[in-house]
């Protein structure tokens, strides 16, 4: 089916390995050596075989999200969304073989959580199913959270009613971001090292401090909230991310 | 006995080292190099060796899971369960040499808790010697636990009964997932950083992390697990594994 | 526009990611292979490129600070000021380029903070706008900071009231250093792993240590901080820094 | 005196660094290259050198014990018993040198504890000069501890009486696994970066593993430990052990 | 004024910068790869350098200690004092020149501590100018430490008084090791990661483990003392630790 045959995506397993419900995600997090602005590889990363994964994953019916990132932790960002883990492992061998060098990658699934069981079926789709990036968004940031567990703050000693009501609160404020900043939840307990991955895209870069920092006062976070490492950058086409990276234009017609 | 005269399997010393009582249990996450499509050994890394080791260990009697995992931290993941610790290094001495770059392993006994000292004669031996992997469940995640000793939650500080009593309300919610999720617990206490490695084995991905999410409001867990990393992926034949890490299908006729 | 026209900067995407108020701000802290006091490349580093990067950045109107780093965390320090995120990553991908290691960077933005909402306009815009580095201020030290949200002792759980009056003592204490020492605050919530950047400027080395170590007392710092990584050193002329750091002059007429 | 004159350890300062009672204890966990079962040094190690380093330590007096280690952390183990501090640094030296990778080595001293000032002449000998390994005790483990400090249960708070008599019911525990399990507890309070180094030797796995598992509900280790990481394998002749990590025989006569 | 021309140390920059009070302090604990006993450099480290580095220091009237470190955290130890800042960054560039691989430095200043503001004067000088290494305590040590500031154990809520008075009890006891250990504290905070680091010289390194084992059991560290990595070593002649290290005498008549 895929229009890219030396790459591995061609091969995964049938059957495929889907959740029950909603799509799987994958946040990939990489090194890229710096090079000189050339379409010719440098320093043992090869740009045109990660504008090859991503092609190959779009053409499968798979989201890409890609991101230039700020800071010593990460320089290449990309968030893909679909169906099979299976597929989401391919993606990820393709871009490893760019050279890109993996260095926090997150593993979780869209989920609607158990406070929003009543939600529309359109706001149910979108959480389900959300298309990304959103328009006019452009900074982006990324950081896993768990809720916390200590004698005194133990989330999940809490009856669900009180839950419910402090995530309520949570979500009054967030929604005063409405138009800025674009939240996407997705669950990890089980999966991955924290509970939960949130992904914002933001119009300014300090619509998502602003965000961030006025909800750490809410007692959902104030009190409950452990925050993982956060991943901060640009949200671009993937040409112009790369090209931010070091990485020159493709010499072809890719 | 080997029919693998190469590897190092076939001079593990004598007498063997084994615990009086079950099995030994090392899981291997490693990082493998991705490379083409192809049967050979490319960037360092010989998959011919990782089906060598695993065909020896197996015509030892010892059980090897194989998986591809998501995420940064490993590639590969290998499971082997049997007797005798000399061969359990063997194989880890086989996978190394292979260029699998090792780093997480995990090493672990299967044991009776104290809290199931009565079980009957048919789950002993299932937990004992279970036999893995389960048919039909490939969705895979393994993650190392202790109990907490805060001045407030000390779970030594418990007595038996008490103790005896919540892991019964855990077991509970555990037996809620039957057929969507099997799970083996194993002992580490005294061998590695935690006291227990956990491999669950699901049906769908979310099957993980609902039952470990709803795991995580019974007081068990929620006042007294501690949580290490979290390793996630598809259970497969080796081929598949190895297919979906980039190393093609092996030259002959393995 | 920019004069170095083999340098990525000038390909930095349009619109520009911008702050709606304030700067950006990226801190880079580098390893840097020493080698023989020479114009000539060494150890796969190449001063030429660093400095070139600072001329372009300071030629898009861009602040760009040097120190010479002590301690093995990291050897170059520079720190970049201006409005537009993806120039400030076309400035970090130079860098890189020039073979130094990333090893410790920080994201963050300039700030009015909210209870500073009502100062002059004057030092409103030297937080937003700082002029640096201030002159005869060469011991320089950087740390990222947060607000503690323990059970006992949670800076998010007290009212506004409470936390402008712990602030107020807090910069009460830190006037006592005018003269000595110029601190440029900057926040990162939402941004990187702490909530705030500190970067002091001091006379002496011992303005620094007795300034940090003052303010501890004062509750908001003994009560309310949690403290990262210290970076300490000699802010000075790029070409004095990469003296210092076994870079020797450049070859030409820089 | 040494018979191996290629070696660090003929030229050991003099005077020796020599602890005023008791002896002192390094053990050594490093990495090893795996490689094809041959005499020829494989992967940049030469199991060679450490065979000639451990020989020139015996005829120096001083003890070796060698285990091939499970797990990622390390491959080879070895503990080294003797006077002199200088001694044992030629040691580490001549281990470094066969291209074993150092990853976690301990520094520590054998003690009689405050608690145990007037056990018999024959038990204080036993434990300021352990002869090493037991007789049928393969199974080995070793990790760091400490006493815990927290505000609630603070060891260094408790009166003397108080924390002997806690030591008297943990040796109790300990007791029970005679014949079992050997245990070698060694001072490194100011040395190293836990208080104490624990090293075990067992008949079989799960005796290690009742034996920490027992003795976790003692309340000195419920309430007042706090543990390190824990390196597990089997004690063996070092030909063995080499043989084990894919290092074959020697090719002549050492 | 230096008779090594080839080393950075001839061009720190002018003025220099230096403490209003005291001298500046680094530590410098570096790997070492081992090598056969030659004068030929091996392993891309050159001794030679080193001894260069350490001459050039001692001629501008640096004061440098040597140690040959215990561990895998490092092999090779120095420390210098002296008063200019970038004087000591050349010194950290001369060494990282010689192929030593930085692995753990700590920057801090001596000082007179508050509670010790009216100490006669040549107490005084003593702190502030030490001379090292003291004559007949080859055992060595270092580490960082901090006040704690936990909700119960606050030291920097404590008044003057009653921390004064912690501190007295504190240096009683150390009093009690005078003849065989000599205590260095230096302040680092705002400089490094802890608020201090220790330095001990001790004649038996039981001298260490028992002074520092006796002081933890004071108030002032059982409540309020955090400790960082521990660096364990003998002091020597520069010629003594490098040859402990598997590097051989200089070729010449150094």
């Amino acid at each position: 089916m895929s229009l890219f045959p030396t790459l591995l995506s061609v091969v995964t397993p049938d059957p495929p390995l889907v959740p029950s419900v909603g799509q799987a995600v994958l946040h990939l997090f990489c090194h890229v050596p710096s090079g000189p602005v050339s379409a010719s590889p440098a320093s043992g990363f090869d740009a045109e075989v990660v504008r090859r994964a991503v092609k190959s994953a779009q053409a499968d019916g798979y989201q890409v999200i890609a991101a230039a990132l700020l800071g010593h932790k990460a320089d290449l960002g990309l968030m893909v969304l679909g169906p099979d883990l299976w597929r989401l492992r391919a993606f990820q061998t393709d871009v490893q073989a760019s050279g890109a060098v993996p260095v926090a990658f997150y593993v979780s699934l869209t989920e609607i959580s158990e406070y929003a069981a009543g939600v529309p079926e359109e706001m149910r789709q979108a959480r389900l199913f959300p298309q990304l990036p959103p328009e006019g968004k452009s900074a982006f940031c990324f950081y896993p959270m768990s809720k916390r567990r200590s004698a005194e703050d133990n989330w999940y000693s809490l009856d669900f009613e009180s839950r419910k009501e402090l995530m309520m609160g949570h979500g009054k404020v967030g929604r005063t971001f409405h138009g800025r900043v674009l939240q996407v939840i997705t669950g990890s307990t089980g999966l991955d090292d924290f509970e939960w991955g949130v992904t914002l895209f933001g119009v300014h870069p300090d619509d998502l401090k602003d965000c961030v920092y006025e909800m750490r006062f809410d007692e959902a976070s104030a009190r409950y909230a452990e925050f993982g490492p956060f991943y901060t950058g640009m949200v671009g086409d993937l040409d112009v991310v790369l090209t931010a990276l070091g990485q020159g234009a493709p010499g072809g017609s890719a």
